[in-house]
């Protein structure tokens, strides 16, 4: 195991929001860590583990406008590396699914930096799982996909949309939200019934979190109704039906757990 | 939060198997276990944090011959929470990414059990993230898909391999060492280049950790010879070729975590 005190950066993913479903690694290398930078994937309740002593760098939409440039991410790590501090990069969800881990970590080898990467439950896990939505099921999912609907604002979003329409397959749609429509239309147009299953999952894990059930036709206007706040995970697929039958259970008297699955079903 | 004293059972993810891996709230679980149902798939290292009072049943192949039949796992999970028992359900990995967690999720709802389903951090994330293959990067792979190369043995695994042969999607194949050479030949026959790089990675994440690097059309031959024990996670895509740049800086001298980086590369 590396010393708690070894300089280094450690690439953290900090899970689906809930504190609790962080891995205890993860939790050991924040609650050492002497700078923090974080972006605003990163919870609220995750940052609360943050060591009060530790200096915090937040480097996502600076002044509600602009994101620092991934570059400059990339040299800010290396510098702080270099100036002796135990830094964690903290990610939501997995460093290395979206997000732009490897990026930073390819940065940082070029550069020599030791760094560690360490995993965490990625949001297509996460923000289903008490809400009784099983990526796999035998008879409904052989397989899931995860995908990103964000693209650049000036152009359409390009997926391989014939593929992607798979009733075998659950779908998985991070930061899809603003394509919400096209993905929709474009799945249906591709094979995909219209009365698939879907969700769309706003603040998974956290207190705040809600979710919008529609079939697929009408997931759209749904989602757009509830003003979902980000980020959003898109969950498309036979597997998302199964939600009222395993989610019942902890909604039992007594079970103060269920605040977490009393979110609006649009 | 659910009172650790209530009666539940608790379907939880242990993660890739390293026991630094699993999620806090698993691990709270865990530790509060009256009896904790395990198979095959979860580490020594794991059970390791099973308290010395804890009830433990082995319902993996069994005298090294059978896996206790899925309905009587079911029946067996209902009978022990009927009686009074904090149960919980160990499964390596994520529950709802295969493993069969929704199943038992079904059976205990349908029976008016209270569960929870705790997630993991999946073996995809949790077994490439130390070896510095990213699951996304920008240019090389736009997203990500799971799916299972374990079928019963009388039949041929029957995947769609045209859908699978995709360049820009990294391919994550869970239990498929038994078929890495049918899905080798019809990933190529499909079209991906045999020259894709690919990995076979064996016990990940734990000190026994052993890794197998080739093209996809070597993997066979290359991961045979070197006699991999299960569990044995495929991964194949570009991003795997990111290996080499992404895991070198823990290699330095003196960083002892480097021995579960120090395994065969084949």
């Amino acid at each position: 195991m590396t010393p708690d005190t070894a300089p280094l950066v450690s690439l953290v993913g900090a899970g689906p929001g809930d504190p609790e479903l962080i891995a205890v690694k993860a939790l050991r290398r924040l609650q050492a860590a002497e700078v923090v930078v974080y972006d605003r994937l990163v919870s609220e309740q995750i940052l609360d583990l943050v060591p009060a002593g530790a200096t915090r760098i937040y480097v996502g939409k600076a002044n509600g406008q602009h994101t620092l440039p991934q570059d400059e991410i990339n040299a800010l790590l290396v510098k702080l590396a270099r100036a002796g501090h135990r830094v964690v990069r903290l990610k939501g969800g997995d460093p290395f699914v979206f997000g732009r881990g490897s990026e930073e970590a390819a940065y940082l080898a070029r550069y020599k930096v030791p760094f560690e990467v360490i995993p965490g439950i990625t949001a297509a896990s996460g923000c289903t799982a008490n809400l009784g939505i099983p990526l796999t099921h035998r008879g409904l999912a052989t397989g899931v996909r995860f995908v990103t609907g964000h693209c650049r604002d000036d152009i359409e979003l390009d997926l391989n949309w014939e593929s992607l329409a798979d009733p075998e397959t659950t779908l998985v749609i991070y930061m899809g939200m603003a394509n919400v429509t096209r993905i929709s239309e474009r799945l249906i147009a591709a094979g995909l019934a219209p009365d698939t299953p879907a969700a769309a999952i706003a603040q998974g894990t956290l207190p705040e979190q809600r979710i919008c059930r529609a079939p697929l036709a009408a997931l759209p206007k749904t989602a757009a109704a509830a003003k979902l706040a980000a980020p959003v995970l898109i969950v498309i697929g036979r597997v998302v039906a199964l939600a009222d039958a395993l989610a019942a259970p902890l909604e039992a008297p007594g079970r103060s757990d269920a605040r977490t699955r009393s979110a609006s079903h649009g």
